[in-house]
């Protein structure tokens, strides 16, 4: 009944070509045109750059056409293919998952071409973009209702030399943190799958909140400097500034780091994402709404500060909960430093 | 059927006292028991400090408990009532409105005794807490999904004396910014029922986005000193320091300031809340989301990144098109220079 996915245009064609990726129609919604801006400049490494996953964070997507603005001039070799936005459903409708089907894109991969709209999207990603690249650089953000840091990530992988040269490529971001988080058994990724094919996935967190323009310079900084460390721009590196500090480390989150809020309750956080804090030190306190004097002291950082039983309190300050998966680096140039990998199957 | 909206205990009693105001159960729900706390020094000013109107600006609430905390021992005259959540209905559901009615608790004042139950909480406060108070501090923010700076806020009133002291009051906050907002027949709001009475209402817009730790200091210190302005508390009033400036600033904001998206698509700020803009300056580009590379540029300051015609784009960043109401002030002592009124009715 449809149409396989493919692109409208020759995505081998040197220098700058623009054109969609075709999304077939299916029982549940029309065929889906997603703009691809593809760089070739020739031999060189093979990139594939994503934002858009989830609809409610929308820094992927701007910084991706900022991409597409200066890109084709700074980049000096390889090739880069950019995919603003993976899920326009999604996006329209400032919603995490697709209304139409109510799926996380970054839960159905590698898709299904008979599937509803969501998996027909990773299908037509994962056999029409994802074989030309041998990197992945997927732009995420925390969304709206998060308190965040600017962050390249990536989940433990079991092949001990793939992990180490994604801890080395979202390193190269040098935003303020990189991080290991701890995933269980979260099928239908979108790195699983490319993991699984040898490659290397960086998932850029781009903070939370609102969307400042401050912030997306820091963003854009962060991808630039992944592709200056790849040889595909030239240029330095650079820290970007924030919160007046110019730094980056590395750390792991495991999944026993997460606290959960005992209560309902509104939570006054005492402390702020990047401060460092030790057992026992106050990090929020949580209100309840209908007691006059009583309180529950929790030691969390919340995702927003209405916390519900239900709602995960992922620890997004360093503690002495957080274990270094390589040595803590705090200078600018630390990135060059040799580090010891201690958590690596 | 019901009872009557009361309180449970004696709002007069010396000292710090706590109990409830009682919103008596209607069709719609049960009663609801919203805690009150009550600090009578004696002899001056009475405040009435309110939080929780919206349900998801928990601002509010935060910095409503934390006064609890503090102001028994700073406060060495007056009487400060302090009801932290005026809708706890809104504040479990983290939505603006109240689930059961749909209703905006900020357009229903001064409420129905046999109304929904958005209408009882209005007339149950109308009735029980603003009778005592010959000032009110409603403590508001913008919400998770606005980029916005502490301000303290009045629309403009009919009545110049009211508006001076209205003014100088909103001034007393010495938040970054002091902002006059030009509102067009807004019935049911709060604060003008509180001015026909002839009394002092101040909205503090708390920021918008997620709630942090250090911004929840600038808005407890916006309150703290409004009350020393009012020589409730003890100590010098001092402008906390936002974005590296201690600066405060008043503005007014017309309605005819309001940008609207010309179109759907992602909003990339290209300013930031408090920069200076002069007419036809970029201050954001409008990304399509269906194009290759149209883009349309508006010089708007969005909510939230992801604009639709209908969304109001209010600028929150001064133009030549926002006149002062008062002379501009950038300096710390400024809110003791004599001001002149330009534009009050």
């Amino acid at each position: 009944m449809s149409e396989a996915p493919h692109l409208t245009f020759d995505l081998d064609a040197p220098g700058m070509s623009t054109g969609h990726v075709i999304v077939p129609r299916g029982a549940d919604c029309e065929a889906l045109s997603l703009p691809v801006f593809s760089l070739n400049k020739g031999e060189g490494p093979l990139i594939l750059i994503t934002g858009g996953c989830h609809g409610n964070e929308l820094e992927g997507p701007i910084v991706a056409r900022r991409l597409v603005e200066w890109l084709p001039k700074a980049q000096t070799c390889g090739r880069v293919i950019i995919l603003p936005v993976l899920n326009p459903l999604a996006v329209q409708a400032w919603s995490r998952n697709t209304p139409i089907d109510g799926l996380n894109l970054n839960r159905v991969f590698p898709g299904r071409a008979d599937g509803s709209v969501t998996e027909r999207i990773a299908d037509a990603v994962s056999r029409q973009l994802l074989p030309m690249a041998d990197t992945v650089f997927d732009l995420h953000s925390f969304g709206p209702t998060w308190d965040f840091l600017p962050a390249s990530t990536t989940h433990p992988i079991a092949d001990a030399d793939l992990m180490a040269k994604t801890i080395r490529m979202a390193e190269a971001f040098k935003l303020p943190m990189t991080l290991v988080w701890e995933c269980h058994d979260t099928p239908g990724m979108f790195d699983i799958l490319v993991q699984n094919q040898g490659k290397v996935f960086v998932c850029a967190e781009f903070g939370g909140g609102t969307v400042g323009s401050e912030a997306l310079l820091i963003y854009e900084a962060g991808v630039r400097n992944a592709l200056i460390a790849l040889g595909l721009v030239e240029g330095k590196a650079e820290c970007p500034t924030f919160r007046q500090r110019k730094s980056t480390q590395t750390l792991e989150t495991l999944s026993s780091d997460e606290l959960k809020s005992p209560a309902r309750g509104i939570f006054e956080p005492r402390c702020s994402v990047l401060d460092e804090v030790k057992q026992g030190d106050l990090i929020g306190i949580l209100h309840p709404m209908d007691s006059l004097s009583d309180r529950s002291i929790v030691f969390a950082r919340l995702p927003h500060p209405l916390s519900a039983p239900s709602d995960p309190a992922r620890m997004s300050t360093p503690t002495r909960g957080w274990r270094s998966l390589l040595d803590r680096s705090n200078s600018e140039d630390s990135a060059t430093r040799r580090r010891r990998l201690r958590r690596v199957n």
